[in-house]
């Protein structure tokens, strides 16, 4: 019940981190909504083809394609206020990040999958949508040029593992998990916040 | 067996349109030749994947290896008369998007998937494969850059699932829902024939 | 326990491969890490998902994974002496290349799956990787843009379905297979060695 709740509202957070993304790259309304529901959930998709969960979760609960679509449309709407923000698509990403991570981790726990497998599941879940996102618009994806990206997740991943080894409840190792990768995303954001990012080419 | 008829000329169609989108991209015949069999197959093994039919019908059809194949040989072959024709991907384009979006959802009614599910997978069919294409190529996919792209794939894939429902021949509502794709997609690209095309950045 | 040697070696290999293209990239430490996973790791996990092995056998073996990992450091802390080489990616390439097909195809025809469709199998795992990182690090991926890269897949894999038939050996068909696959590449890759690569565009 908790975990369904938070898997809602990192679907919501990983919509609008592809929306907001999108607008940037000029997309129409509609391609706006084809980002948002990728990105929101293309993680989870890929956690459930990895895991033989068939079909995927994520395309047969209709309130998460309800809630991604409904994000992408708001913040087409209303990108005005939002566009210019780029620091807004990297807050939402890190707590669609933290949520996914989490969730994906508990699920590849809950099926058997060794500790150490669901870490790397849940990590592919987190990371996957974000991904989709970044090469489909044709940008380097985050979790290559963030230093503290990948790490955050693994972090996140094996509070989830070790707490389901000490026989934690799972709501709240999921949440703690959560809590630590967004802080770390935060922190990492915050120390790099006026840092100058190395050029592309 | 109408059916099967429809699936092998939305496999060559999209070969082509893969085929042509790689000799513009001045790749040499057998990086031709993987593109369109990536965009001719790419979509199903997609649908497949995410059904969990394994191995993916599309891998285990010769026929279909066949057809995909042979076409991308013959437009490397006769590209002088194609390769500045780009109005013609667009055109090989819907029709592959008609007929992969019809049949993706088909299958996945007959697997039981509920119907909103169904659309999603038909969707992704119908788009996987000429995502691929570009995400390889390096090009914005176009269901990202034209307006009508995702609304006609989702308008398809509606008339098949109602039909579905109603207790229509799935011949004849594929053949149905192909058409108003292609049709939909023919009025948005003549519609916007000489409209200026938004500069990438 | 031959196969499992080799596996071994190919994922070093095309861990390398990633890892020396993420630092010409300029990639920090776990960028590289993680293109470095994602190469040794991508075509295995795609091979088991197209099979239906669930989770992927790639996932859940750590050796696998320390390997990659491990490889992707070394490859980062001593990257001066490498990242100018070029030619040396192509080179590790090329072995990953040679031991991936192989083993994917093996495993595709040790589940059944007819002998032209294991080919294709074993093409997907040798390519896979390779093609995510170069999407990833959004670079035209190599199989596109090297006339014998899927030639020199498709024989080995040929190799290895023709001596299945025959009854040879599994471990003796495999050597073979990568060994004429490497073979091809660096003939190729040494009759270019000077050639003017097209540019891009």
């Amino acid at each position: 019940m908790l975990l369904d709740a938070l898997e809602l509202i990192g679907i919501a957070a990983f919509a609008a981190s592809g929306a907001v993304a999108a607008v940037r790259a000029r997309l129409d309304v509609f391609g706006v909504v084809v980002i948002a529901l990728t990105t929101a959930l293309g993680g989870g998709a890929l956690r459930d083809v990895l895991l033989g969960v068939h079909p995927p979760t994520n395309l047969v609960t209709w309130p998460y394609l309800l809630v991604a679509s409904v994000t992408g449309v708001v913040v087409f709407r209303f990108h005005p206020a939002l566009a210019r923000l780029r620091r807004s698509v990297l807050l939402l990403d890190a707590v669609g990040l933290g949520l996914f991570v989490t969730s994906g981790t508990s699920t590849a726990l809950a099926l058997g999958v060794p500790a150490y497998a669901a870490c790397l599941v849940g990590m592919t879940t987190g990371i996957g949508g974000g991904a989709l996102r970044d090469v489909l618009l044709r940008e380097i994806p985050l979790v290559l040029r963030r230093e503290i990206y990948a790490v955050a997740a693994l972090a996140g991943a094996a509070v989830v593992a070790a707490g389901d080894r000490l026989g934690l409840p799972a709501g709240l190792t999921a949440l703690a998990g959560s809590a630590l990768i967004v802080a770390l995303r935060l922190v990492a954001l915050w120390r790099r916040w006026n840092a100058p990012v190395p050029k592309e080419h």
